[in-house]
């Protein structure tokens, strides 16, 4: 583990760059103070990045319109990688037909549509539907009621024998400087453990995130597990499951590892980076490009 | 393991009879049919009895008051030992002033307070009066917004180091043949794993509950462990608790328990109850009395 | 919670202390140095005290004799309450007889032995006399073959429907500055997960360890919850299970919880004790008698 | 979820078939009787195999050979993907240079052994060379003191911030019709749970194990995968992690999953196989060729 001062000698090191979104790039606040050079950065040194991140509650198109909208012009919907990508995978594979069943807003259900499936809020299952379900998305923590949903799909899962997708394996958030809010992955778990049946998740740590950029990439062009780091503000997301897929990986301290906390939480958790940086930002002096 | 047709030469072997209320004494469908004789029965015998229960939504005297609209008149308030007591004696004894934060409805809020301590649900917690929390409480599913209350419960116990108790630690309740509800004590774990922290929960199968009854009738009589058997319809709970206490405890059928699935459930988890029955009724022929 | 410099100052305010052993009254290198003049004050002022240990290897007399031959005589065993006392009532109530298999060494097994029934290490149970054991403990890591005992143990447990007792829940405990040993807690949490099965755990936080000692009061006097406080260096066990009981509580920082950490831990957790102090040591100056 | 009579249909609506080892092939008995059809059918049909398994104890050629012995010739080295070799790719990746201690036979630590890193056992581990250990693996569950070289991990662990991988995730394993053996996968979770770290994993249901095998293919042929079905007697290994990955499923009665218990276990959990067979057995008829 070293620290390093900037991170543009990390960007040298490496052919391509997987960052996490939150607390990387952008926080509550915005952009991250300054994170557009590491893109101009990129771009000039022609190394190529994705966006590895764990929100499914929108599509990489409406994520990408995010950062735009922020002031970092440089991210495209083919650079994001999100869990909500691999539940569409997933759907696609091994869900023939009927409705699948949602906890989330209509714009997380919208992307995840494939051909022959049908979305439906939990709200809108009823005993004249309920035979066509056949499958339930955990996607995000708004655009339903709680008590009353919550309750429902206890119910519908008790009944129904069907595979459960927890598309943010996330169990909270920041929502401000002082302030975070549930995740939908952690109403998941609530609602696993009372059922008794097991889910499947998507999201980091988890390597089938990592695999699912990597795939990405190896469609045009060849490339090796040392060409890449992960870069990340969270041990036991970004920095764990980059690690056992195999990767470089460096953690930043501008997002959820406090500067002050950094060291104690690596030797209290064992989950170690290859390298701790200040923040992703690559300060460009004159010679750079 | 014994099964016995007659709960009535159970009782015969006992002076004193805990019960669980629900699937033992009533379901949602009111009383379980012929279980007026069993009372009947306990009060010619000169027997004793307490329900004890992990039903913390009100107090002693509206459930006492329940089961005699049902028309079990037998069943007097000083006989029901509650998780919400528990509650109650804590605050007493460990909490001494300010706002006890709560998330249910005003009745079960109502009979925990104590001189000196004012309850308050947490959606009237507000930056003006904060400061006074000094103890949260997680006490019915019921009386409060959700989505709203608990991303609120999660930021306060984020800033304040208080103790927090959880009145009922059951994590879902039956509705009705088919369906069931969430219950306090899944929402209370869910939020324990988001803050990290570590609440105090009162409730069987903890030895507590046990104690609480066994204190009362000591109170007025000397007893011996041996004298007392706890009947339940859930082995996690009831049985379990149970035998931890001492106490010979019976495993009724009407209830969480089906007849089909009670060996398998014995043999899979390990807890064993002292006799299996088909329900606590007495069956009392004319020479009973 | 208070931080309050002289520990007399908390005797002066209670009836009846109640001590964990170690980290509190002595370590690996013995007796807390100056811990002698508290025990006289308590004789002095006419206080009673408790040892409360989640130690199960030795009897209270093996305990009291280590003690003593510390240096420290005040401590009769009638004054120690230990998981393995819970252990034999247990056996007393529930467990008619039969064999006893056990983990541990012989003198850990000898003082829970009661009338009707016979302890045997688990590597004497054999196909000739399986079908008379009737309960399983474990007591101790010490005194039998890991690899052969615990495979043997697992495969009687899937097996037989029968009670397993655990004497003591601690996972790990210290054995030098540098080092730690695993305990009989952590492993019987291994198997109770590889056979699925619910096993009966004694000591703290469990309330029961509480209720022992408060019932071992209450034979010979009328007490108060009141006036009764515990003292203990481990928030999770000593803290939180006296805190849940009604007790004040007292985290002193000779054992578990380092003096740097107090703060920190206490916010993380949530457990709170109502005072915190350096040691448990009375410091006596010559009008404290 | 189809009941399928004969395995030799569903080989025919795939290219390539994924086979759990042990409970699928083989038992503690040798191989599963008439199992060699299915590799002939598969031969002659030129449809491809891979053996995924978590057994991390020998090399892929140790694995192969052993297969041989029991009279099943067609399986060769380059079919087998074991927890083993991810481990190795792992320490290829991350690992540079260094003592990599390890709990497990010598055979086990032979072949992970890559350019740069030496294995030693913990139990050589000494104050003269702890310094140069910059991983640890738990691959075996034989080879070791249990009581010595156990404790002596977890003080190892506590001493050092380095990687701990788990090179075969399962908790107990079949040894005979009657008894199991504890696997290296539940004591590295006691352990973790003591240290208080986290270790990385390597092993079915992850889906790092069927990337494995996928890349492999890749490597010489496309691929899609729908085109591949994934074989096992164990639902929360071999069928949600084949569901997960994508892959659809064949859940075989052969091992693990008994027939009377399939369908409440399905339920039961959730997990959800896209056929069940009684065996993975080609019932060939003269036709078949």
């Amino acid at each position: 583990m070293k620290c390093i001062d900037n991170f543009k000698s990390i960007i040298d090191l490496y052919d391509i760059i997987f960052f996490d979104a939150f607390g990387v790039i952008k926080t509550y606040q915005g952009l991250v103070p300054g994170i557009e050079t590491t893109f101009s950065y990129l771009a000039a040194q022609k190394k190529e990045y994705y966006i590895v991140t764990n929100d499914a509650s929108r599509s990489p198109s409406q994520l990408a319109d995010g950062f735009n909208r922020m002031g970092l012009k440089a991210i495209t919907p083919d650079r994001i990688v999100s869990s909500g990508m691999l539940t569409k995978e997933y759907l696609d594979l091994k869900v023939k037909d009927g409705i699948v069943a949602y906890l989330g807003t209509v714009d997380s259900a919208h992307y995840i549509e494939t051909s022959g499936l049908h979305t439906l809020p939990v709200s809108e299952i009823k005993s004249t539907n309920i035979d066509k379900v056949s499958a339930l998305i955990f996607l995000d923590d708004e655009g339903f009621n709680w008590c009353d949903d919550l309750n429902k799909t206890v119910n519908i899962l008790r009944k129904k024998t069907i595979p459960v997708i927890v598309a943010n394996t996330d169990h909270a958030y920041p929502l401000s400087v002082h302030d975070v809010s549930i995740a939908i992955g952690g109403i998941a778990s609530m609602i696993e453990n009372i059922v008794g049946k097991e889910f499947i998740r998507f999201g980091k740590p988890d390597s089938q995130m990592f695999m699912f950029a990597y795939d990405l990439i190896r469609e045009y062009r060849s490339i090796n597990k040392k060409e890449i780091v992960m870069v990340g503000d969270t041990l036991h997301t970004d920095i764990l499951g980059g690690n056992k897929f195999g990767l470089d990986t460096v953690l930043v301290l501008t997002g959820n590892t406090l500067p002050q906390d950094a060291e104690t939480r690596i030797r209290a958790t064992g989950i170690m980076p290859t390298y701790v940086c200040e923040t992703a930002v690559a300060e460009l002096d004159e010679f750079s490009f």
